[in-house]
């Protein structure tokens, strides 16, 4: 998905965001604000949103001198996330539809998102994960669960700290054995990381790899020749969250997206309301972006 | 006030915003949107919003090749406070305070503005004033009649179109021979100019200036000398809306502004909320900003 000019003004916001959230220094904050606005001014638009990302998130942690300023946010939000994972195991194994509870799970995982809502608080993860188990859900379940069963090579794309923990939940419903996990090649916001895996105890059941980028997507001219040829030897990848659905919306491959809506440009681009949880199948017959 | 930094992107929001009304035209909007990003990149960031929005605004001015381009929507809202006109002039007649009436139908007039609320629709505007005029008023109404009943010289700011005819209200319970208005000197978003001083029937009962200026506000080095030497002269100014708020404060001058406060920047500035009524004294002891 291209960057809409809606996103612009956004991402400054959440650059602002971001680099407050990692140094009170003002003439930091001045200089990330100076240096994305002009990277926007001069940008190619047909790239995705989270190219810009990259380039922010990589300026801020060079000006903080901070490999991973999100490292204490990433470990809180697992934190929370594994305490909350017996119950929501339970959850699982006791509802109707084991199925369908642990894909609303992974998508309720979603909110734990720093750079859409930087002032989550614990108790609100609680109360909206308890709300993904009541909305509607748009997207066809057993479809998904045809297209997991068939699948040989399953590739799963992993979004946010926290929310990995989550999908461990969902990837648990799977054939282990066929099921590949990428996370982010390096740190960029609260994106999950190798180690956000092994803390999940993904690492323990299934083979996880990482992408070699450290854009808050899936840029795959950016990612390693190794996560490349994983992603083109998947006949179906789970793509979690709006940064994975922006950069590979339109790729002409088996992709289940698994997203909450944060925005109105995502809303409009699959014409489902902001917050909703959507399961949104592409592929077949989309141009290659 | 200077420009904050979370100023910035919500003036690129409000000049993609105006250029979207102004043409349907892409280019132009992209055009708009890489001018206002590299002129951000560049700016001073001691200079207040209004500084900014000059800028943008006559940009798109000139690359649509129109001279007001907000022109119907100018007069639309004109036609609709003075339908309004005589319904409220009898209310302010007929209620127990008249002057708390007027200040709080003047005040209510200041959210029939564009640049913060792209899409106000006219039954909004009448719900929102008959909510004004219930709602906390922050300030001191007995100290700004007293001000208004010494004052020899009283300079009457306004701020856009629609809204002057509900500053006539206000005007018309000062001393007319007392009040001068001063509107902006070009056409920048839906602000009055003379024109709409006219329509609203002003230039009949007060003198009635113009600023010299096309800034969304009144940037005084803008504005011309006789202007400058109107605002001198004054013993008392009376602003209404942000745009002057942010231009205004903070000079040693007996200023009150009459302020709908609409975004979190000029709500911390002022101490308070975000949607409140306010009349707020400045002057004494103030630096010169």
């Amino acid at each position: 998905m291209s960057t809409f000019y809606d996103c612009i003004p956004c991402l400054i916001r959440q650059s602002l965001d971001a680099v407050r959230r990692v140094t009170p220094d003002k003439q930091i904050h001045e200089r990330i604000l100076r240096d994305i606005l002009k990277a926007t001014s001069e940008m190619d638009m047909a790239l995705p949103p989270a190219a810009i990302g990259k380039m922010v998130h990589r300026r801020i942690r060079e000006l903080c001198c901070s490999d991973d300023p999100y490292r204490e946010s990433k470990e809180r939000f697992n934190r929370l996330a594994l305490q909350l994972y017996p119950f929501l195991e339970e959850r699982v194994k006791h509802s109707l539809d084991p199925w369908e509870t642990a894909v609303r799970l992974a998508i309720a995982g979603n909110l734990m998102d720093v750079s859409v809502k930087s002032n989550l608080r614990e108790d609100q993860v609680c109360a909206a994960i308890e709300e993904c188990l009541k909305e509607r859900l748009y997207g066809d379940l057993q479809r998904f669960a045809d297209a997991v069963a068939h699948a040989h090579d399953i590739l799963y794309l992993a979004d946010n700290a926290g929310e990995i923990v989550l999908d461990r939940l969902l990837i648990e419903q799977m054939p282990l054995d066929k099921v590949t996990l990428a996370v982010r090649g390096a740190p960029v916001i609260n994106d999950a990381t190798r180690l956000d895996a092994e803390v999940a105890g993904l690492t323990r059941i299934v083979r996880v790899i990482d992408n070699g980028s450290d854009a808050p997507g899936t840029l795959l001219h950016d990612c390693s020749a190794g996560f490349r040829s994983h992603f083109n030897d998947a006949d179906l990848v789970i793509a979690k969250g709006q940064g994975n659905y922006e950069t590979l919306i339109g790729l002409s491959k088996q992709i289940y997206f698994l997203v909450r809506v944060k925005c109105p440009v995502v809303a409009r681009d699959l014409g489902r309301p902001v917050g909703s949880l959507v399961l949104h199948p592409s592929g077949s017959g989309h141009a290659l972006h």
